[in-house]
């Protein structure tokens, strides 16, 4: 890593803009790209160069970041016409943060090694907090030295930084953390309509059942802004039903059965019909609520 | 609390023995009683009195503790022809610590109160660790005299003790409790099953899902166990299968749906179908290593 090296940042959406203000803050040259041109002016006003498209971005970089919305983003990104691998060069290095498909992973790593480019998946977790404090857990997969030469930029936006396996493990590393927040949040949710139900404060009844055997980040976090009525995003409804129909997918192509995952998609894909996608995922509570009458 | 006044106590399983040797360790007299009466000698021998029945540990003592198995076994220690209340006393205090039926302990309280008899249901959470340690959670319901007299007790055998609300509010809670544990524990042996089958190290993902926003007491402290094949007791399967049992009656009977929880059952029954009665909770990984072909 030096700083003399332009570094390419494609996606400043909440988590891409305060995760290059890092690098940025840091000293890196960075030139940057993103749909919306208006939400990249922050970082231009910081002394980041606009380029006009991921191939730009390319073209000036030889390690590139990414993390956009959608795997059909990640897609037009790295492989679309004006997209990064349509310039990127041999002995680059490619970093897609976004939570996209383990397939999709796979598949531009291969396309990109034929062009004797480094590419590594690497995920977050953390949400805007993480990102904006520099302390998101980063789960990446692909080749050891790939990992070893971006290992430094990392270390300026996260703490937990792993490298899980080989091409697509971190992204399959995203969808076991979001799989087991998926059936833990139905149990906040229940627990919590249950002890209103049952004519009790849902604040003490989490002062108990948050510190045992049951606790968890999602009671202790989420289930004290449920009890107060804040359904506001931290991690947007939306998003995470994109998470989860990737983890579905993915276990249907390993031919896996994920019952508890697949209830909760459903569920959340009721909180979609209600016109909650930009609730914050302790939002479900409200489908529980109206299923049982409120 | 005077040390001189003999304390009642019913019920010497793994739990029970705990709780009862910190009043002997603390010097109060004991009165105990337990089925199967060779469970209760160790204690008898640290100077316990052994009674042949409920009713001779009321005639004995006018605080009661108990902690037993099922409901049916509640309703016989309090309610049966040599229970309790057949012998106890006006000015009395019966406390049960059994996980029971919230519907159960409002009736016993009512039956109680009549005979002007003070009743607290005061379920624990923790563990035999949590018992061993005097550090269990207590989460009582009745009068708060009646709470604050049995206090001093609660305080040499567990550490976040509440009063929850009136008669059968501990026992609701304790339903909250289990039925957060239950959807959580979907979450973690899906997500452990999916790292599995994905041709992940589980423990690498432990460390790395284990401390975020889908961080959990079970991801953390069964998911090793899960890793590791140790599928030993803390907590019995066959226990939890009673508590979420109860904790669904109780749903059907103030109409409240939970399905997260009545699908967690339903794989609980499973375990219990394919002779998992008596592993740890975390024995639910076996039952959907199965569904999946292992």
């Amino acid at each position: 890593m030096t700083k003399t090296e332009t570094v390419g940042w494609i996606g400043t959406g909440v988590m891409g803009s305060s995760m290059c203000q890092h690098l940025l803050n840091n000293g890196h040259k960075v030139a940057v790209f993103n749909r919306t041109r208006s939400k990249a002016e922050p970082l231009v006003k910081m002394g980041a160069e606009w380029c006009d498209t991921p191939a730009d971005v390319a073209e000036k970089s030889r390690i590139i970041f990414s993390i956009v919305g959608y795997p059909k983003d990640v897609r037009q990104v790295f492989l679309g016409e004006s997209g990064i691998l349509s310039k990127a060069e041999a002995g680059s290095c490619i970093v897609d943060m976004t939570t996209s498909t383990p397939a999709l992973a796979v598949h531009i790593h291969n396309k990109a090694q034929e062009m004797e480019i480094d590419s590594i998946d690497a995920p977050v977790s953390g949400g805007d907090t993480g990102a904006r404090e520099g302390k998101l857990a980063i789960m990446a997969g692909g080749k050891p030295e790939a990992f070893e030469r971006v290992r430094p930029y990392f270390e300026l936006m996260g703490e937990n930084i792993k490298l899980m396996g080989g091409p697509g493990k971190g992204q399959h590393t995203k969808m076991c953390n979001q799989t087991l927040i998926a059936s833990t949040m139905i149990g906040v949710v229940e627990s919590l309509l249950y002890a209103h139900k049952a004519g009790m404060d849902m604040e003490k009844v989490i002062s108990v059942i948050g510190k045992g055997a049951a606790s968890s980040w999602s009671i202790n976090n989420l289930g004290p802004r449920i009890a107060r009525g804040d359904f506001d995003p931290g991690f947007f409804i939306k998003h995470f039903v994109k998470d989860m129909r990737i983890a579905l997918d993915e276990a249907r192509r390993m031919e896996v059965t994920l019952p508890g995952l697949a209830l909760a998609e459903q569920f959340y894909t009721s909180a979609m019909a209600m016109g909650f996608e930009n609730l914050g995922t302790q939002g479900l509570y409200k489908v529980l609520e109206r299923m049982n009458g409120g």
